[in-house]
């Protein structure tokens, strides 16, 4: 009676996930002229007439993306609402509205609902989002949430991925890498949890780290600066999958490269320590691969750079260069290394 | 280490579905003029200056909303675009956009997505709404499926539950129950072939009531025939849940009662059929409480009764009574019933 039996299987891993994206969308078609842009930036945008209405949607797994273990809910809650508010605001527009899905299995209860709930209320609260609808339903395992993020933007001021040109230059809004090695650390406090219980996990000194991935914030203050100094970036991006996976969506919609200095790249003493004396990794392979930091890449044209210079929170770090170059990162050590969308792997380690 | 521990321990099902969101939502605040409608209607209301945006979401959990077992996949799809469409028609908006977020475990092929995507564009080509953005992760099992679709609506014609007056004729656009007892069918099927493989299950003389539970259809025409013979319904909701609990919702919020004539309620001729001789259930009860016909269940100021009378698909059967009258059923038979949320147990049965 099985509904369905195919003659082939293909893995969906053969695809990757943005190759699967690409593959069971690329046929539909836009057929409202209200649908200014579909799959393939941070969010959908659509015209509403004066303004441009700017939707974006991500789904949260316990087991994928969350671990109950070392996330608290509250943190849980305010997470999930902040990496959406962050796409929207990598489209340079305003979040207004979410809506709030959650699948539950029975485990939990009203309590602990409440938990979560106070975390995203406190997202809605600090972001100046309303809560506007959404789905509750049961499932039978685990814990799934589905946010969609509705915002606002100015018809000329919108920022896409494909817009970036030769000789514009590349900056970041804050540290990376530091997200990707507070889950380390969660992940190591787990393991010595799970086999000596007693033992109470210091986070203390890594309040810095566990922080980023626990309770990352969107960059508001930089859509609010952009505003203020009439600044519009020539196309934007929020670093959610790591650096690297970041700067080649921006390259290779935008049909060009980009040639990256390491010394360019903000990363946060305590990333620097932490890579290197504990886990012995190299800061940069984490700045490019972790992912999670919720920091904007945006570019500028060349004639903007008077507005950037000063500011302590924009890095410049690079350039956008002809295709051919190609996207490398030029190393402290004076070496030219390709970046790849799987991020960037020293040379001999 | 497990990040949570509660003193007390309420479980989510002493709340119900409904008290559960307004209790985690209720204390939210809505800080955006935009935001005209937040949580407890079809859809939640933006205000988009020349019109409105309405945003509808649902999430459907495998195992919980759809068994694979007789659910071929791009039935799936196109369901799952249908149940969230049906939510914006049922504010009197036209749906534009829809994204569509996805969480699978990896028994999932990419040919079991693509048969999952062509319904779903089978749906978007119907309905004429365009795909434009979404999600798609990896989950340790199952399958989750998260819509929300976003639409268009005009300031003075957008309609809500909480707009009945007393008066209001209450009518209905097509025939109920039978999504209800086409699943009922495909369960027993499931359980035939569980317990004997070798039967092949014949649906062909259930064609009707299978049809009306895998692949419902929404009520775009009515929204077309309101618009072209200027009919405004005073207040509108669709039937996912069953009709008793969609004119509990509607008599709620509109602070009002019903009189509902049990002779008034279609019903087809399949499913009074099926409902008696089969599964030995009054088909009145499989009509109040089914659920999954998606309907339109609205109301009408007297005065627009010609505009309704004679259209083959609308039925006319009830009333809008004051509050302190409750919410009753007036059986064939001649009895009085009250109608609860849960649904109508037929007196004595």
């Amino acid at each position: 009676m099985a509904a369905e039996e195919f003659t082939t299987r293909t893995d969906v891993n053969e695809l990757g996930e943005f190759g699967l994206i690409e593959h069971l969308t690329s046929n539909f078609p836009i057929v409202n002229s209200s649908s200014v842009k579909g799959v393939g930036d941070d969010a959908a945008v659509i015209d509403s007439g004066d303004f441009l209405t700017v939707v974006s949607t991500d789904m949260l797994v316990e087991g994928i993306h969350f671990d109950l273990m070392y996330t608290p809910l509250k943190h849980l809650g305010y997470k999930a609402v902040v990496v959406n508010l962050s796409d929207i605001y990598a489209m340079n527009a305003r979040p207004e509205q979410i809506t709030v899905s959650l699948a539950l299995s029975n485990r939990f209860s009203v309590e602990a609902l409440d938990e979560l709930y106070s975390g995203i209320y406190a997202a809605c609260e600090r972001y100046k989002v309303d809560l506007v609808g959404g789905d509750t339903t049961s499932c039978p395992k685990g814990m799934t949430i589905s946010i969609t993020a509705i915002g606002k933007g100015e018809k000329d001021k919108l920022t896409y991925r494909n817009t970036a040109k030769v000789g514009d230059l590349m900056c970041i809004t804050g540290d990376l890498g530091a997200a990707y090695l507070g889950l380390q650390i969660l992940e190591r406090e787990k393991q010595i949890y799970l086999s000596n219980p007693g033992v109470k996990p210091d986070l203390e000194k890594q309040n810095y780290l566990v922080g980023r991935q626990l309770k990352p914030e969107a960059r508001v203050d930089m859509i609010d600066f952009f505003a203020k100094n009439k600044l519009v970036p020539t196309s934007m991006i929020d670093v959610s999958d790591g650096l690297a996976s970041e700067i080649f969506h921006l390259c290779k919609q935008s049909g060009v490269g980009a040639f990256v200095e390491e010394s360019g790249v903000p990363i946060h003493p305590d990333t620097e320590l932490m890579a290197i004396e504990t886990f012995k990794l190299d800061p940069i392979t984490c700045a490019l691969s972790g992912g999670e930091d919720y920091e904007l890449l945006f570019t500028i044209d060349p004639k903007d750079i008077e507005k950037v210079k000063f500011l302590p929170d924009i890095y410049i770090m690079g350039e956008i260069v002809n295709k051919e170059d190609g996207i490398k990162l030029h190393t402290k050590g004076g070496n030219i290394h390709p970046i790849t969308a799987q991020g960037w792997k020293h040379f001999g380690s």
